[in-house]
């Protein structure tokens, strides 16, 4: 029986009068199918959530990427609870703040100071202002497609922006050694920083991973140009390499911005930096109301040292691999034309004789009807709460998905 | 016995080694005096701390706000915790997001609809945006002394700075009708929105309240130029009036920031609006990691429904006015120059004769060393967690406080 969301329209009627667009964000019922998924949910557990109308999901979207050990995670919900009956924003801070300090550390290869915030978005911000402190330069290189959060200079966003936010902002493709150069020489003695994510993830389009040699050349065009190397690993962080997305592909930034699965969840941030950006960071005023709170921070730590423990990022990505293989091997043997792009725990799914997404649409819609909680527009993400029997449930629903995209599309 | 601080400069040493500044933001060692304030506590409960040396403080720091109803609220942190036990990031949202937002429309004056983030800077960037969008224009008009945030529009941080940052701010001093019409007729059509707290609190300075017919004559000015009118309610809101602060003044803006009371120290901020922004409130695409965790929603609501419930304005009111007439009454005895300025709630020490705070140093320096947490650079908070007792206790502090100062000032 597929799903129904009487319950989910409901409430978004309701939502709608009190919020603008009902649902902001990446959620908003625009990128949604309508009538196949639930806008609403009553509870998250492991690798699943259960929506208002009592429907049950294997959930791939991780909240967007912050859940990565499973939903209501006892050890890490167990450590912020303690640490909430000491209080929650407190000033002075707690000593937590040093101990997750020195943890990110210790466990982040191009750490040699931390500092927290609450969303990503603070600490990329955060990053072009150090940038631009360090080296008394203005403009900023990002590339194409990258997604640093939705404030201003980022371009996410394109209602109510200035001119002068992206005055100084230069775009280049993403994972082009020639052009960055060419951009480089144009603008001599001019760029402060350059700002990527560590592999390439756009929305609507397949995700690329670096050639390689990138960030290796693009670490020494940085270097003999003066310009401070920023890596936003503010999605794939935790869940391609403990040390850090950078460390996995061989390369070490200036600075790094740290968010989503860093805690599981509990909102908290960190930008990460090198000793030559010690200065500047200690000269740039940064606050926030809830940037010292000591809950957070605890989750943080337990999350790490859960994730260093059962090793997060390898059962992401065998999780990953087991999915990636079993659309695959489906959809080839219905004869559909389909693949996942980019790193297995951090998958983008695509048939790759379309342009308009009407086959990912249907064949996304399809799984979410009956349970598997897919994107079509978004990457999504693997958790090391998915279970082998989980992934074979998922691949036994996406080949139905499958069988029903053949029967509609022939191919 | 006057307090000591060896757990906390050891502490500070080790966190100075992997946090630039070892503490950053408002609390930053700068800010204290040396050898007079702990860096870093190991519990808080009602109006109280304790810091690492085992020293126990009445605290008027509030965590600089958040902290409404008494640090570790038994009803706030059992609210958390239920709605965290079925998951903290989710997507799509709970139903939380729903309640919240008709609760913000139900208590606050000038709310249509509520949105909501995790920083008051992440809404005072996004009524930034949603003004420009509006109105299709660029220009934002904010106070000399102003505090919005720390990103590089609000002007208050000074390093990593670009031009373009800042190029469509036009400053005014607060409270000054006639510069703000000037300022508008010299940028005829050109500004899409005034932002401004509703009552004046710089740093190192006296607070101003507003004049009468202040806010009635900015409203009108507004009106005729098409200017969207914000108020940065993120510190006062909560604590004057719970239908916001642009009330308890007598007006309507258009848009409104809230956070730090909002959930009694729990990590959420909100954005509110009239409807005649709800559409470009809908157009702006703004998202964060955690902006639709449920848990932080959960203790908002608990917050503002105990708020309403036992009038915690009110109360921060009449302890403040106990604490300021305690405070003046006492220094007059001892022939001080003294007062507090702004809120009873939320109150600025200031010696009046003098520019250069040494008296106030001194001052805070003694009541911190036994045992009263008070502030010297910046505004002060009361909460409902603050019995009568607790201010007879800080007064009588205050009063040995006040005969140091005198000893060592002669006035």
């Amino acid at each position: 029986m597929a799903y129904t969301f009487t319950q989910s329209r409901e409430l978004f009627q309701r939502a709608a009068r009190v919020i603008p667009q009902g649902i902001y964000g990446h959620f908003n019922p625009s990128t949604t199918i309508p009538g196949s998924y639930p806008y609403f949910i009553s509870r998250a557990k492991g690798p699943r959530f259960w929506d208002v109308d009592g429907n049950e999901y294997i959930d791939y979207s991780c909240a967007y990427g912050p859940m990565i050990l499973g939903y209501a995670h006892d050890r890490v919900d167990e450590a912020f609870a303690t640490q909430a009956r000491k209080g929650t924003a407190t000033m002075p801070p707690s000593t937590l703040l040093i101990d997750l300090a020195e943890k990110m550390v210790e466990v982040n290869d191009c750490a040699d100071w931390a500092m927290f915030a609450k969303n990503g978005a603070d600490t990329t911000s955060w990053a072009l202002v150090l940038a631009r402190g360090y080296r008394r330069r203005n403009k900023i290189v990002l590339a194409n497609g990258g997604y640093h959060g939705t404030q201003p200079w980022a371009g996410s966003n394109h209602t109510g922006i200035s001119p002068a936010d992206r005055a100084d902002i230069i775009m280049v493709p993403w994972g082009d050694l020639d052009s960055f150069q060419r951009i480089v020489d144009e603008n001599k003695g001019q760029i402060a920083g350059a700002m990527f994510t560590p592999y390439h993830h756009p929305v609507f389009e397949q995700q690329v991973l670096p050639a390689p040699g990138y960030w290796q050349g693009m670490r020494r065009i940085c270097d003999e140009n003066d310009i401070v190397l920023m890596i936003d690993d503010v999605r794939a962080g935790w869940r391609l390499d403990i040390k850090g997305s950078a460390h996995y592909f061989g390369f070490k930034p200036d600075l790094a911005c740290y968010c989503k699965a860093i805690a599981n969840g509990y909102p908290i941030s960190a930008l990460v930096g090198t000793d030559k950006m010690r200065i500047v960071a200690s000269k740039a005023f940064q606050t926030g109301s809830y940037w010292n709170n000591s809950p957070e921070m605890a989750a943080a730590l337990a999350c790490i040292d859960e994730m260093q423990k059962i090793d997060a990022a390898g059962i992401c990505d065998a999780r990953g691999l087991q999915l990636r293989r079993g659309l695959e091997e489906c959809a080839a043997a219905r004869g559909l034309q389909f693949n996942m792009s980019g790193p297995n725990a951090i998958p983008f799914l695509h048939f790759t004789n379309e342009k308009n997404f009407k086959r990912a649409q249907l064949f996304c819609k399809e799984c979410s009807l009956h349970g598997v909680f897919f994107f079509w527009h978004h990457n999504m993400f693997l958790s090391a709460a998915h279970t082998e029997d989980d992934i074979r449930k998922t691949v036994d629903v996406a080949d139905r998905a499958f069988k029903t995209v053949k029967e509609h599309f022939g191919g």
